[in-house]
């Protein structure tokens, strides 16, 4: 096998235990230091789910839809960028389902808590948004049929560059969002004490760094580029053959 | 002219003007809603030498240096080279500075304010580890004589690779920290009323995305690499037109 190849797949392997760690620490996190869980009917618990989704949706699996194509190269094109579109609808899905926790936990909460004045929720916000028009833009580009090919060809190194600045926007903004929830939140002991739940909370967000450099790794090394397989060009050999 | 030249010069000029805003704003932040610079005798004061120096030094700095060699792609090599030690240099004692104070403002206060717990701090400080270690390998790489080319050649993608995460790690860096300091700083009126502190702070941290956004872009374009000129390889082939 070529070598580079070999590393690949440590690396591969390495990204998705990093990325396991992450989930199950957040999981941790909430539930050991903050009550886990909850309902409309409790928003400090509502909240939670706001970083486990986006832990999940918005870094987890952003990260690996982003890798698919580098990790099952030997999958046809065709199946692989399905497969892309499917893990970002996932990944949609649950970054709108953990804003609309964060929302609620805000407004349920007596006295409310203001929405949208943090830089976290700026960019974070922006994130999504990017992510947004990534997947509207993408669609047109690469799944509807009808685009012209020289215009595919041309927005593929934009849409690679939103894909991975949206990734690495994501990640910012969730080292600023565990800086806030530590800061609001550990006060007895406080954060700057480093008690059980500020060092954990580090740990998470070491952990998003990691993966998120790994991921862009990955993602932009050349030798680890996929290579069109025979059967991504499958029907218009036959089709020339048969001519 | 190329068209991807005018696109980069365009882009340059863009990058330069956001970035020296974004200096600009952070001046006007320390100065006009946390009272401007001081010494040893004032910790508060002194603190804001911190994200001043962090600003100029290691996000303003580091990104031009990065871009060193496709802003100015008909100067030599070796200028170049040099060039981007030397703004590195000049980065790193800015950073180094900017750390002094924020710790002296910590050790200072009464009471003493506890060093290194947070996740800025973490992640702040393994950026300028990075940087640093950057430093000294590209110094032996590239600078120093006695390498070999096949050594050079192997190690330039981690060169790149690690610039720019050092240099993507330092904006998440800063983005932890101007959330710290509106939380802590901002209190009456508090952050979460969005006052005029407040709306600066998150301005400045869309600039500093911003800012990152445009250099990483500018400096991974394939099309905005800058081509070796006649004049890298001019001793090379003058001795070997004399032979």
């Amino acid at each position: 096998m070529d070598p580079a190849l070999i590393n690949f797949k440590v690396l591969y392997v390495l990204t998705q235990l990093v990325g396991l760690t992450m989930i199950v620490l957040v999981g941790t996190w909430i539930g050991q230091h903050f009550g886990g869980l909850g309902g409309t009917s409790n928003p400090k618990l509502e909240f939670n789910w706001h970083p486990l989704f986006m832990t999940i949706g918005f870094i987890y699996l952003y990260g690996n839809s982003i890798l698919i194509y580098r990790g099952f190269r030997t999958t046809r094109k065709k199946t692989l960028k399905l497969t892309h579109a499917g893990i970002h609808l996932a990944a949609f899905v649950l970054t709108v389902i953990a804003l609309k926790t964060v929302f609620d936990s805000h407004n349920l909460a007596s006295p409310p808590i203001p929405n949208m004045y943090s830089l976290h929720s700026w960019l974070g916000l922006s994130a999504v948004i990017i992510f947004s028009l990534q997947y509207v833009a993408g669609f047109v580009a690469f799944l509807a049929p009808g685009l012209r090919e020289n215009y595919r060809i041309a927005m593929m190194p934009l849409h690679i560059y939103f894909g991975l600045f949206g990734f690495g926007l994501a990640i910012a903004s969730a080292l600023m969002g565990l800086t806030e929830k530590a800061i609001f939140a550990i006060t007895n002991p406080p954060y700057s004490t480093l008690p059980p739940a500020g060092l954990l909370a580090n740990v998470i967000g070491v952990l998003y760094v990691v993966f998120g450099a790994l991921v862009v790794y990955l993602a932009t090394e050349p030798s680890y580029k996929r290579k069109p397989i025979p059967e991504d060009t499958a029907l218009l050999t036959s089709s020339s053959a048969n001519e």
